[in-house]
């Protein structure tokens, strides 16, 4: 392992982070309140990014093992420094909980130990925000937008932190890949405010509730979350954008190039919004009644169904009162999640669609032995090792899953409860069920739990695999 | 497809099944109860099997479909055949409650529709039992190991009968195979019924329980179940029991031919005693207090967990009632499972092995990309394909497992309730959680979910591609 290298990333990304204090310092200055916890965060992050920078690099090598721990690391770190507004303020002065809390927010969880929203200093709701925001596309990936950095290094990390089974470039330098994808995420955002904006949404609320769809993540500024505003125009812009964030960022570069056919036979493409919709249609139809029409309804459960799908975490209902039915159908597109490449979490449409077919493959192979079978995706052969790496992940997701569930199930809360939680947590989508729904707390959990969960979180955001190398020996290991 | 040599294999299944009456019918002589029932079942299997016996057959040909065409068609027209008698004694008057009951029965579930037991003739209630001890082992593994079938198509039908990953031929020819594993299953049967006896247990108690307990079953003549006998001896005698019979078979079969080294170092076998014993001393921690005492409380945990690890579903405690964290290692070892090559059902722990050394290989891939991987089992190199899938098998299970549930919950009954019976049925265990636990019925679910539970526990005692490939156009196409 070539440590040295991996302590000037970090550096990188404590100096990021002393930046990332200043619109909070803008919107403190703005409102009147505080704006020492931001300059005492960002004096931590820079003395950190000094002391790292100070580290001699001797060699230059970089290989996959440095871009997933240094992926893993950087993650672990960016949350245990940003968690100190929090503390610094006493906003939330447990440790636990603002770790939990800002683990929430860069991996767009959204999930929140606080139960008064509205009380909290503007500059705070910020830094919330803005850490889905960040979090969504991926710290590193906006450090190499910025920075220089070797092509096999920049390889290398966008594989750890960008989700989904294979990494596309979208043109061959990746500095430039990372800076169109950038682009597009900010001119979706500043048309999402003017949108939010025009509806009738205060300034400060947009710009916070933009930046938390963008990255899929959920926090907002209010208890009640989008539900508060009550408004058909607000819940169907943000219903509309959840969708857009969660799909894959290279659509939009085929539609910016004009590839227009490309872009809309993409199989995860289509299956993205054909599963959004019908499970949105199921939904409607199954609380029809209690809404009474089904245009009514349909309005709720696109809202519910895109921003679970995409992982968002934003609520207008509080579907913990819905029937089984429906939450069984959104526990299921919390599973699936959304597509690679996009902010959003979950499984993600492409590896669903992988195992669909490797699944039937495998039937054909039962009924065939002799069969050679492969799996395609978009007309070309997918690679064995990525149908593999695919089935690992998938059967991975599940049992840590599991394993979380039981740790987290000491608590004695109701099985609906914890299940919903951790699975929620995995798939960064924020709300759980029972006292943890959409209109709760995650406060209910124990600090062993609220630990286990922000692993949970990281694990997938970061798609499992950086996190359990970090506790790989072969890791470490000298070469 | 090679439709005649099915139908000859279904007419052996249901002269099989006209035979199977016999047990009932002396049962019925013996305790005064009407015989009428048994002789009219016995009648429409004979006939049956007189007019498939009519096909004439044209090719011997026979490969892996007809295999598990035949095999998933065998256990669908035994479950429809099965389920007469109850239906004609009107003890249970609805078609889809009978054929709930035999499939939980042929499949070694466990879970019932019946609320009042003890008021069932006694003639049905060995019935019930009987259909556990055939279908622990397999009902056409019975077949081959009396009446003679060519080499070539015994070994599909194994493969397709058989759970676990890889079916390991015992001696060289199957049909000896299955005569040597059918005897031991006789042996180990007999010594349970006489140990029951031994301890207290009524006669037709002792062969009802050492049955179910033999198949991994779970049906009881009493509605407490092994409970209702309140006996330390029982207790320990039952859980040391259904662990033997959890056990890979071609294991005694090493123990008989003197290769202890073989037998006693063999993976699964240490992974599932390890499982089994670790999972029994954290509950008894976790429920110390209310039984007073830890080997009190290990009592109660170890039958608990050796219930329902194998399987087998009896219960002696109303585990509904432990705390959340027991419930969570219980709902961990019944995913797990029983050995391959057992009666019991799950996953199996070689499959849950094979995952576990795949994700470590994988993980140490994503360091080393360069790395050629490959997974060892007890000192060999598994195939590629088998790793493949296994992989593809645990993706299905669990999303298989999400499907029915999200129809299931269209009942109405909470998170739980629903999830935990699902599981149960996939798993072939039996009792759920909630209202269909271990003391309640599976009576309070709806037609549509029992006749997906139906499909549930045959999916999960077939180990899920026979019943798939039933649904494969490919697999009904002429060749």
């Amino acid at each position: 392992m070539n440590y040295p290298i991996i302590c000037k990333i970090l550096g990188r990304v404590m100096a990021l982070e002393a930046v990332l204090m200043v619109p909070s310092v803008i919107t403190a200055l703005y409102y009147d309140e505080s704006v020492l916890w931001y300059v005492e965060t960002a004096a931590v992050a820079a003395v950190l990014a000094l002391l790292l920078n100070l580290v001699p690099l001797k060699r230059h090598d970089f290989y996959a093992r440095e871009g997933f721990v240094s992926v893993a690391l950087a993650w672990v770190l960016m949350s245990a420094v940003g968690a100190l507004p929090f503390v610094f303020s006493g906003e939330e002065p447990s440790y636990t909980d603002a770790f939990f809390e800002i683990v929430s927010g860069f991996t767009t969880t959204g999930s929140t130990i606080l139960t008064d929203i509205e009380g909290m200093s503007k500059g705070i709701l910020l830094w919330r925000s803005l850490s889905h925001w960040i979090g969504g596309m991926g710290v590193l990936v906006f450090i190499m937008a910025v920075l220089p950095m070797s092509e096999e290094r920049s390889m290398y990390i966008m594989r750890a932190e960008v989700p989904g089974t294979s990494f596309g470039k979208l043109v061959p330098r990746i500095r430039t890949s990372s800076a169109i994808t950038y682009l597009i995420y900010i001119v979706l955002t500043v048309i999402l405010i003017i949108l939010l904006c025009a509806g009738g949404m205060p300034f400060f609320d947009s710009i916070n509730h933009a930046m938390a769809t963008a990255g899929t993540g959920g926090f907002s500024v209010k208890t009640l979350s989008i539900g508060y505003y009550d408004s058909v125009y607000i819940d169907v812009v943000v219903s509309i954008f959840m969708l857009l964030f969660g799909v894959n960022f290279s659509i939009y570069f085929l539609l910016l190039v004009r590839k227009f056919k490309d872009a809309l036979t993409d199989s995860e493409f289509l299956a993205y919004f054909g599963i959004a919709l019908g499970a949105a249609v199921l939904i409607a139809l199954d609380i029809w009644d209690e809404y009474g029409g089904f245009w009514h309804a349909f309005r709720y459960s696109l809202f519910q169904v895109s921003s679970l799908m995409t992982t968002t975490g934003f609520a207008t209902a509080d579907f913990i009162y819905w029937p089984a039915f429906s939450k069984s159908i959104l526990i299921l597109v919390m599973l699936i999640g959304a597509s690679a490449g996009s902010t959003g979490g979950g499984l993600k449409v492409s590896r669903v669609i992988i195992f669909f077919k490797s699944a039937a493959q495998e039937i054909g192979k039962q009924i065939n032995p002799r069969r050679t079978t492969s799996v395609r995706l978009n007309g070309k052969t997918l690679p064995a090792a990525t149908v593999h790496n695919t089935l690992v992940f998938i059967a991975l997701y599940f049992l840590l899953t599991f394993v979380i569930v039981a740790i987290v199930s000491l608590d004695g809360y109701d099985f609906e409860t914890t299940f919903a939680s951790v699975v929620s947590c995995m798939s960064n989508v924020g709300p759980g069920l029972g006292p943890a729904g959409p209109m709760g707390s995650f406060d209910i959990f124990s600090d062993l739990s609220k630990w286990c969960l922000s692993f949970a979180m990281l694990a997938g955001r970061l798609e499992i695999f950086p996190m359990l190398i970090l506790f790989s020996p072969a890791a470490w290991r000298r070469r």
